[in-house]
């Protein structure tokens, strides 16, 4: 595993891994319990372990601290028992930041509190189509700006998806004779392999823990309750060691007719409870929303593109779960005749945006038809739309903006205004064309003699435009703030410009690129 | 009280109440404990009863069904211990049909099944405003379209609001010393007297039974929480019998520094169980908005204007909450500098539409200002505004609607259409002028060969205009049906415009007036 080794020293937010040998007869994945404690001082850990086949057992460990754990096994048989070590934890390496974790209420930051802008992508069904197609899709997010991957454990069998897949999850034969007791390791090895070059590549893992998309094909999606949880715990013992994991419970959740809303607040229950790592929980909705005010929820998942596809919309959710909103699925960039994936580029490119302005965040998704109906949405493969590199440089932009997140600046009056009060400021048009704006602001945090630069952003065609000189404020208004003499920034009367306006003497100074190259290198 | 006599009968949801005499020695309010337990075969309900003053004591009940109902006191006090009797319920009278209910899960019914169709306005402080405002208040309401006032049990102390009333809820001295444990009969008999009159005309009373407007002048708003439970027990024992009461916890809860979260959730527990009757429950917020998933909240009373300040944003409260959604706070038409009492008539219609699209409902204030700073908002008196008599326009276009309530069909897909699928549908244009509109509806419940009819409705100068002819449908799109040689209706090219859409050939006829009279008999 990467960053470990034998010597029992693995850097932080990475993996050590026990291994044992126990019985491999009768059924090991029923038979035999397996878990280790480990401890650092007042901290301790309870991990679970797992049955990896060929009598090899497994306990996967992931340091949350570094220095020296201890640990010792517990089992109901005695070759597993009672075995203790211990694992030195060492500085994480160029690259880990640890697992990702909800900072400031609405939006994410990895352990170390480098923030995390979610640039979110989905290729559901992408780790089953073999090593030629998945080579080639990591190679395209290679060159993408995605640092989240949403993707299914289970293989998906839908439009433009079906083929059987070459590993499957449980012992038995296909399409639908399956033992729910075993499982089939060479699946779990296959799965972890890529979760590790997602990892690798800084980009987070949201597995799909159940799906729709099965419709009883191989049965996957109505497994009985029993299956489903040693399912579940099965899947977090093996891969909560990831730090790059998060866990969604569905797609479209409500579609999955034989579930009722007590399984999906049961299988939230298991994996809290399974996992000690606390990794990122989710449900991703079809229709009706899950009641993600449940305490076990760590960020609303949300399914609803109307909710960027204007002003003022999603935003509103904040209001509601008081948790980062992520909008999971907004259609998707593509020409398929279903609507939901006919977005143009430039409407998935909005989305982004209204996403950032609503103080929340997005996810793309793609399906240009083709005659090899490999549609990247499922598949993966290679990328064909325009507008990742449109969120490449939105991307820039949050990562430039405010560490601690993009929010509203005067909620429910001010739709287009986002930003940190005081500080730093990005005002979105979007399929207005104004050629000119007015320098004006919500009041909140600002004072008289404050000074602002503002840039003009075209996130289309992606340049940044430096608007000549400063802007001091005046308090020239009950709820807004003008700049002395009422100056007028000009504007090229196109549609997806932005604005972003950063105070030059205060405290924060916000290094932003000022140069039109930048974007030009990025377009794709 | 209405409805009651001696000889122990009511009508069904009408008042019956037993008077006792008791002791007047020591505090009543704290000594002495009552309630009776009335009984109909297997329904039993606990009643509290209350200290009315002058050793009087009651037990104020309202028969759910009819017939006869037995009960029985119960008491710490031997005078009160052990009274027993009976009432008998008959039918409603005219106009009487029982406590609203939520109904079809986003929308409400009385309890005889008569749908309620909120149109709702805002005095919080109309109350104690003395004899001679009240009265002109009732007067007002008795011409305008609302059936349900929201009204602040508490008197106001804000901006407009700076009078002491004639009635303090506490025995003491005002402004600040009070007898937290004695209440004022007085007071309480004046606001019963006020819900009663609302009652007779068929307008439901939302009370609040918390506000911030206070902000210490008489520390109602700062009691402790033994002060605040009785408060509560004694308001709930006093007004749970009027049927048109529902119970706000609220206005602008989170403005409310020195309550925290745990405090809310207990006074709605406390509303819970000591309301035999179930009354509606809801709480209203500031910038910060309750957990409307709380079980003990009947519907989510929100306040957002931007919500219903365009298309598409109402309705996704509906998703988060899945019960009925009621704007209880949009803004104001008036003219104060204040940008939440700014509206001009037209936005305020615009905002009851726009809530009524997104399958919600929607709350009135005025905030005109005025030479005796008596503004409808807060001390109630003359409606000064444009807007009611657009709401009663749209309040009969609601009755003459779908019973079960107007929903969207095709939600975040078409944001502009409501009403029941297959039947009857609102499409609302808003700011926008079309000149035509090519007949077409989202598919759901569609089928070849219906027929509609096409009504033309200016929600501004309130005239109903029928299309010649009526429309067959085909279905010549994959999400929508058009009709047979697409039609196109001729719009006027004005603003808030809207289209009634009535199936012709179906089970349900609508009964729905045609004539432009109608309209100009109403306008103010």
């Amino acid at each position: 595993m990467s960053g470990t080794n034998a010597a029992g020293s693995c850097e932080r937010w990475g993996q050590h891994e026990i291994v044992l040998k126990g019985p491999a007869d009768g059924n090991p994945f029923l038979d035999v319990e397996l878990s280790a404690t480990f401890t650092q001082g007042e901290r301790s850990l309870n991990v679970a372990g797992f049955y990896d086949g060929n009598g090899t057992y497994r306990v996967r460990f992931m340091p949350l601290e570094q220095g020296e754990w201890k640990y010792e096994t517990r089992s109901n048989r005695n070759e597993l028992h009672g075995k203790t070590g211990s694992v030195t934890a060492t500085a994480p390496s160029k690259g880990n930041h640890g697992p990702v974790r909800v900072a400031n209420k609405f939006h994410f930051a990895y352990a170390d509190g480098t923030p995390f802008k979610q640039i979110g992508t989905t290729c559901y069904a992408w780790v089953h189509q073999g090593d030629e197609l998945e080579t080639k899709t990591l190679a395209s997010l290679k060159a993408a700006p995605f640092n989240k991957i949403r993707m299914c454990v289970f293989p998906k069998w839908y439009s433009f998806n079906q083929v059987e897949p070459k590993h499957y999850p449980f012992d038995g034969t296909p399409p639908d004779q399956w033992d729910f007791t075993r499982f089939n390791p060479a699946f779990w090895q296959h799965l972890e392999h890529r979760i590790g070059q997602l990892r690798d590549m800084n980009i987070e893992a949201d597995l799909i823990l159940f799906h729709p998309y099965d419709t009883g094909h191989w049965r996957f999606d109505r497994m009985d309750a029993a299956a489903d949880d040693r399912y579940l715990k099965y899947l977090v013992a093996r891969l909560s060691s990831f730090r790059n994991v998060w866990w969604s419970m569905a797609n479209e959740f409500d579609f999955m007719k034989t579930k009722v809303d007590s399984d999906w607040d049961r299988y939230f229950q298991i994996v809290c409870d399974s996992d000690p790592y606390d990794h990122l929980r989710g449900v991703h909705n079809g229709k009706r929303i899950y009641d993600h005010n449940k305490p076990w929820v760590t960020h609303a998942s949300v399914q609803n593109g109307s909710a960027v596809d204007d002003f003022g919309r999603a935003v509103l959710y904040r209001d509601v779960y008081y948790k980062p909103i992520v909008f999971d699925e907004v259609e998707y960039e593509g020409d398929i005749p279903q609507r939901w994936g006919d977005l143009t580029p430039e409407q998935m490119t909005m989305c982004f945006w209204h996403a950032t302005i609503g103080g929340t965040y997005c996810g793309h998704g793609e399906t240009y038809n083709r005659p090899d109906e490999i549609l990247w949405w499922s598949k993966g493969g290679t990328l064909h739309g325009k507008s990742p590199a449109r969120l490449a440089f939105l991307r820039k932009v949050m990562e430039e903006g405010p560490a601690n997140g993009i929010d509203p600046i005067d909620k429910w009056y001010d739709m287009k205004t986002a930003g940190k009060a005081g500080e730093y400021y990005l005002i979105y048009f979007a399929k207005e064309t104004p050629t000119e704006w007015l320098f004006e602001l919500p009041k909140a945090e600002l004072a008289e003699g404050m000074r602002f630069e503002v840039d003009v952003l075209d996130t289309w065609e992606m340049t940044v435009t430096p608007v000549p000189g400063e802007f001091e404020i005046v308090a020239d208004h009950r709820y807004r703030y003008h700049a002395k003499g009422l100056p007028k920034v000009k504007l090229p009367g196109k549609p997806w410009i932005a604005l972003r306006i950063t105070r030059v003497d205060g405290a924060q100074q916000f290094k932003v690129e000022k140069r039109s190259e930048m974007a030009e290198e990025m377009t794709a």
